[in-house]
């Protein structure tokens, strides 16, 4: 199925661009490792262990770890070369935050949630990753100041919940949610949309 | 019922307040409303987590987090107002704090918990959602080194379990833990009241 | 049994330690044992809650807690003698380690998980505590980048799963493992072994 396919080339780019992090902050081999999975198969783990939803994927597949292992020493490997194929990654990590997104929905649909939960555990499976990276890397999440991601996530959901709401076929629903979520996240990087910011600078309560 | 009450005016005044906390470290609004739910529900998303207590609360009743969001945007807009609003602010938190310990050890009781678990229920429910705040703004916690707050917590856990114990009516131990666990807590910022502070400065044994 | 005996002393161990790095931030004396209580058992609660294995081991055994709590306070009684301890507590650590992999590869063998969970299960359970503490101190994670320490777990969980499969009775097993990953690890901190390092410093992708 279409959906499986672009999700392991998905959880691969997460894979490969956390190496890239961890490799800036000069992580050995082992941590290069670690935030490969976590990135890629987190986002996934945080929505199951909130949801009660066990099996975790990675538990009852556990290859998908040495898929995120070997991509991360491929990332090794092929470092010299990663600065070149800085727009390709952007969009595969654009298909897989609306794959995530679509996958999150999915697991919320069959468990029986309301529409609100549904939206939201596609968007836990979409940006969650990435956050647990930028804390084991020790910086402010970057989904919380940068161009619009959570947000493309969101959409992504509702059209999806919509969509299928609507009665349409889900192939074609899954369809539409890939391109119009993919659309609406490159041209957020193209023209550098960002959700406006909120700026307060008086000291702090406590 | 009172706690009900008290609990959904607590829950808004921990989204405001990390709204603002957001809002100092310039985060869009999208970020300014996950740190808003995070902080009011961290809390009792890691309680039901540890506990296995399943569905979490936010699943079963996904308008918290509509209300979370909710009292974020609020802030954004009076966000001038709040410096004003400091004390209001520190008194809703303190409440806040006794009335999540208290459900917190409802929980706990009602799953048969021993009587160290029903404690560090309520406290874990206290203060995990501020921790998981300051983690997400990359601060060291600041409850690990500031006016008691946990300790609050922890007294207000005991004088509700051994009230209930006693076999007093359980409003009158609500009301009572209430009164003294938001006496000390003021009291602690008044008097700027801190645990003692473990300092060791020799290098680290790694 | 021998394994529960070392358990404690090794429970022990992780909270003194983690009660010095408290003091190197400082922390008040409840940030100091909450941060002994989770360097100490967070690798098995986060095992458990992965695994989706309740209830965690501290919720049925709530005195765990009281013993880290303890060990903390006895680390600010004696806080001037600790440097002397260096070397006990970093061999303590390191039979530790070993010790946690063990239980943790236990746990999944009893769940009947498949040979890379076992080994990932006892990689959690040995070093997910330390991670914990570092993001809590607001470090990037020490296991990411120092001497062999994960590597040191996995390579002790592969030869413990491998032995059990071997048809040897568990207790040679368990001893062999404890010898070979102690002195697997005490080496790598006498002669500073590491893993390579990914060194990466284009800028951001994003």
């Amino acid at each position: 199925m279409l959906l499986e396919v672009i999700f392991y080339i998905a959880i691969t780019a997460e894979a490969m661009t956390a190496a890239l992090a961890a490799g800036r902050r000069k992580m050995d081999w082992f941590g290069v490792c670690v935030l490969a999975c976590v990135t890629a198969l987190g986002g996934g783990t945080f929505r199951d262990v909130v949801l009660g939803h066990y099996p975790l994927t990675w538990v009852e597949n556990p290859y998908l770890l040495l898929i995120c292992c070997a991509a991360a020493f491929v990332t090794i490997a092929l470092a010299r070369f990663m600065d070149a194929l800085r727009w390709p990654f952007l969009l595969l990590d654009a298909v897989g935050l609306v794959v995530f997104t679509i996958i999150g929905c999915n697991v919320a649909l069959t468990m029986g949630q309301p529409p609100i939960i549904v939206i939201v555990s596609g968007m836990m499976t979409g940006i969650v990753g990435g956050i647990a990276r930028d804390i084991l890397c020790n910086d402010v999440p970057l989904v919380f100041a940068s161009e619009l991601y959570a947000t493309v996530s969101i959409v992504a959901g509702v059209l999806y919940y919509l969509g299928l709401q609507s009665g349409l076929p889900q192939d074609i629903v899954i369809l539409a949610t890939l391109a119009i979520g993919f659309g609406l996240r490159v041209a957020a990087i193209v023209w550098k949309v960002q959700m406006p910011k909120f700026v307060y600078d008086k000291k702090d309560l406590h």
